[in-house]
C-alpha cells in the first residue's frame, strides 16, 4: 500500500528486450475521483506479449503508447473510494489499468468492468481473461477444431498455449502436441496439462519430431511464436490444415521481421493461415466464459499462474515471456 | 507433321531457369494404339508456371517428373488413329499430353477429354482451361470476392492474373488494381481489360501506391509472384482481408525460399492467407465454364493468348514466365 501514486510511464522505445532505460518511475499525488468518478487501487497486472509491440512506434492493432504515456496493460483493481452509483468500496474491477497504482474509473471511457462473480482475480486475468478467451475463440472460432484433428501448440507452457492446448484436449482432439522451451515444460505440459506429446525446442529438431508424431500432417496449428517454429509446422501441415496466429513472440523483440519461408506450403497442401485480434471477441466472452467455468470447475483445464510480486518488477516480468522464464501467466501483484 | 515422335524429356533438374541441359529432345517410333486405345498427335500445349515446379526433387502436389521422362503438361490433341469406342479419328481432346508429338489415350489413367462444342482448342486451354478455371475459383471460391471489394491482382498482364482481373470487374469490385512488369503491359491491362488501376512493380514503389491507390486497404488480394510483392500487400491489407495463394513465380527459380515478412498484418488486420490447387475444383469446373461462355460471347473477358511455334521452344516458352515476356497465356503450336 502507498499514499502515492507510482506510475511506471513509456521513456524511451526499446530496440529489443525492455531493459531500465525503456520505463521511467514517476511518483504523484494519489488522484481524486471527482462526481460520477471512482477511484481504484490495482491489485494485478496482466503481463502479455501484446505489451511489448505496443511499445514499438508501428501501426498496430491499437495506437503505440505515447512516450511519457503509463504503460498500458489489463489488470484487477479493487474500488477505494467512490463518487459513481457504478462503484462501491471493496468492489473489485477489471480492464486496462495500466502499471500504476491508482486510477480513475468512470461511466465513459475509462469504464471498469465487475470482476464476475466468484472468479478470483488472478483467473480473471487468466483463464477468464484475455489469454483463456484468446485461447477459446483461437482453436474454436479461428482454428475452427474438429474432432479427430491432430493439434499443435507453441509456446505451449505459456498462458495462451497451455490453455489453447487443454481446450482441444477437451473438445475432442485426436493428439495434442505441445511445443516448449526444456524439459522442464515438456514434462508439465505431459503430466500436469494431459498434452498427448511434448516438443522441446531447444534440445530436439522441431520439424523432424513433427513429422513422426503427426505423420499424416498437423490439422491445427496454434502459432503463438512465429519464426522457426512456424516454418517447421508449415512443412508439416496436412491438407487442408489450419495455422492460427495468435502471436510471433519470436520476432517481437527483432527489428527486422522474418517471414515464413515455407508459406507456400499453404498452396501445395490447400492450407490457410489467418491471424485474430482478441477484442473482436469482447462480446462473445460470457459464452466462452460460461463453458471455461466448467472446465476449471472440472478441472479439464487447469489455468497455471506465475506471480511477480512488486510493481517496480512488471519490465522484468515482460522480459519472462521472451526469455521463456515463466510457466503459465505472467500476473504482477502491486 | 512428322512420322516420328520427339519428345522432351527431362535430363537434369534445373537449379534456376531451365536451359539447353534440362531436357533432352528425344525422337521414337509413333507409338501404335493397341485395342481400347487411340493414338493423338498434340497440336497445342499449354506452358504453365507449376510446371517449373514439378521439375524439382521436392514434395508438392503432384509427384516430381523423373528424370528421363517426358516433361508434363496440359495441352490439347486430335486423335489420329482410334482402337476406342471412346474416341474417333479427328476429334480434339485434352489432358496431360506432355511435351511430345504423340500420345495413346485410353478409357483408364491415361483418359483424354473431349472438347466442350464450339471451344476453339487455345481457349480450351486458357479462360476454359486450368488457368481460366484457377482464376475463377480463386477469387470467388477461395478469395470470396464480394461486391464492393477492392482487389489486386498481381501478375495481372498474365494468364491467370489477367482473367481474375476481368473476373472481379464482372462480379461487382469497386476496384481493381493490376501490378504488371512495364508501362506496355500496364497500358494493356487498363487499355484493354478494363482494370482501373496498373501499378508497374519495375518503375514504382509498389507499397506507396498501393497505400494511395487503396487507402481503406486490400479487401482481396490474389497473389501470383509471392516474395516482394506479396510484402507489400500484407503492409496494406484491409480489415478482415483476404491472401489468394494463386503461385509464388519470384520464387520457382530460387534455392533459398524467402518468407513474407510482413506476414504479421495478418494478425494485426485480422487477414487470412489460403493456398489452393485446381485439381481439387475439377468436378465443378462446368458450372465455371458455363459463366465463362457468356463473359466470353460478351467481350466481359477477354482470353489473350501468346502462341510460341514449335514443340523445341517450349523449354523457351516456360522462361518467358519467370522473365515477364509473355502476355497473356502462353501456348506452344506443336
Amino acid at each position: 500500500m502507498t499514499d502515492r501514486n507510482r506510475r511506471l510511464v513509456l521513456a524511451e522505445r526499446p530496440t529489443g528486450m525492455v531493459d531500465e532505460r525503456t520505463t521511467r518511475l514517476e511518483e504523484d499525488d494519489v488522484p481524486a475521483p471527482a462526481a460520477g468518478e471512482a477511484l481504484a487501487r490495482v491489485r494485478f497486472i496482466s503481463i502479455d506479449p501484446t505489451i511489448r509491440t505496443w511499445m514499438n512506434d508501428a501501426p498496430g492493432y491499437l495506437p503505440p503508447i505515447a512516450i511519457d504515456e503509463v504503460v498500458r496493460a489489463a489488470g484487477v483493481a479493487e474500488i477505494v473510494e467512490s463518487n459513481s452509483d457504478r462503484y462501491a468500496p471493496g468492489d473489485l474491477v477489471f480492464g486496462m489499468t495500466g502499471w500504476q497504482d491508482y486510477l480513475l474509473a468512470d461511466e465513459g471511457e475509462r469504464q471498469l468492468q465487475p470482476l464476475p462473480e466468484g472468479v478470483p482475480p488472478t483467473t480473471a486475468l487468466s483463464a477468464f481473461g484475455v489469454t483463456g478467451m484468446t485461447a477459446y475463440f483461437g482453436m474454436l472460432d479461428v482454428g475452427k477444431l474438429k474432432e479427430g484433428d491432430v493439434v499443435v501448440v507453441s509456446g505451449a507452457a505459456g498462458a495462451t498455449g497451455s490453455t489453447a492446448g487443454q481446450i482441444a484436449r477437451a473438445k475432442g482432439a485426436a493428439k495434442v502436441i505441445g511445443i516448449a522451451g526444456g524439459p522442464q515444460k515438456c514434462a508439465y505440459i505431459k503430466d500436469e496439462l494431459g498434452f498427448d506429446e511434448a516438443i522441446d525446442y531447444k534440445s530436439e529438431n522441431v520439424a523432424a519430431r513433427l513429422h513422426e508424431l503427426a505423420p499424416a500432417g498437423i490439422d491445427l496449428y496454434f502459432d503463438n511464436v512465429g519464426g522457426e517454429i512456424l516454418d517447421a509446422c508449415l512443412a508439416n501441415i496436412a491438407l487442408r490444415g489450419r495455422i492460427v496466429l495468435c502471436g510471433a513472440i519470436s520476432g517481437y523483440n527483432e527489428s527486422e521481421a522474418r517471414g515464413p519461408a515455407n508459406y507456400s506450403m499453404l498452396i501445395i497442401r490447400r492450407g490457410r493461415m489467418e491471424g485474430f485480434i482478441i477484442l473482436d471477441y469482447f462480446d462473445r466472452f460470457p459464452e466462452a466464459q460460461a463453458e471455461m467455468a466448467g472446465w476449471l470447475a472440472s478441472g479439464t483445464v487447469k489455468a497455471s499462474e506465475h506471480l511477480v510480486d512488486g510493481l517496480e518488477h512488471a519490465p522484468d516480468a515482460l522480459n519472462l515471456l521472451f526469455t521463456g522464464g515463466n510457466t503459465g501467466k505472467v500476473i504482477v501483484k502491486v
